[in-house]
């Protein structure tokens, strides 16, 4: 059997210290941090990392080399035509995108019941692409995320292939489809507080 | 704990009789087949299901409203313009999407530790967003899953938003990441042929 449950309170102590650390270097996505606290608040698990859900341009040097892509522009809320005009504006080589993601979590669990009842209440949120991403001797890590996503390629080494219309229904969905996400994020922060009272 | 061991025979005697079934009706994937029967020849594991990575038009009649989208057209292989304008032409009414989706398999294990074998093996062939999906008293399932992906909004109640030449190089770009996708499960069939010759 695996023993991740050996060094919990330890690896919890650690997280949180580090958890500290980046609130303090102002590090942390503004409206997830108060989720993040009550989850440590709860004995038996910890966060490990988080995104609060984003929109974001981003320019590929060669296709899907994320190592090094750079991003020309990244929000953790909506965003409005001209911001992401201006991203498009720094493109100079390789591939652009205009990407959603989803709101994601990275929640350490003390035993795999912890992890599977964390894992449930998240899907009940909404949050429906939640799994479990690793279980070893060192770690059980639970993941939630959401289905909300958007990968639109919008033109290559400088060259743009979209129209600004286009563009404005491109942010346009991509400020809907982050709403939901965020209202998700909301959902489950009820959820989690429902938990810590009882 | 959980007790998914306990009816794994009689459930995957059950899978295998729903896999050939579906395999007499034409319904399997083509390029997946011979991967589904090297995982089910493994001892501790049956597919409950699969698609071996597509490429789609879809009609959505209301944002986000998945269950009543309509397919217009979809792929399990890659695709010529042609046949994408050729879909794209029947949309009417609602949002019409491109999309690229990743591989995808689900996989029943006997044990928690069969689970993880898996789940690191896959990602070692390149599905970064593999995962343990579920965990409960009935089941035990690994998803596989990798990290293509494309959702490109093309137009709205019948409105297209973009030109021929922009869906030229989206079709591009999407049939080769669903290359690169197929590329994986060939990798992951490899090393499976590997266990079963080990």
């Amino acid at each position: 059997m695996f023993l991740y449950e050996k060094n919990f309170e330890l690896q919890k102590a650690k997280a949180l210290e580090n958890l500290k650390v980046a609130l303090e270097k102002d590090l942390v996505d503004k409206d997830i941090i108060s989720l993040l606290k009550k989850i440590n608040s709860l004995e038996n698990y910890f966060t490990t990392s988080s995104c609060s859900g984003r929109i974001s341009v981003m320019q590929m040097p060669d296709f899907g080399d994320k190592l090094n892509a750079v991003w020309l522009g990244k929000w953790h809320r909506e965003v409005e035509l001209e911001e992401v005009l201006e991203a498009i504006g720094k493109h100079s080589e390789g591939m652009l995108w205009f990407m959603l993601h989803s709101p994601i979590l990275h929640i350490s669990a003390k035993t795999l019941e912890d992890a599977v009842g964390l894992l449930n209440l998240a899907i009940s949120c909404g949050f429906k692409h939640s799994n479990i991403k690793s279980i070893s001797h060192k770690k059980l890590v639970v993941e939630i995320r959401s289905t909300e996503r958007m990968d639109v390629p919008l033109g290559m080494n400088g060259e743009l292939w979209v129209s600004e219309d286009y563009l404005r229904k491109v942010v346009e969905i991509a400020n809907l489809q982050l709403r939901r996400a965020k209202e998700k994020l909301r959902k489950l922060e009820n959820e989690i507080e429902r938990l810590l009272k009882a």
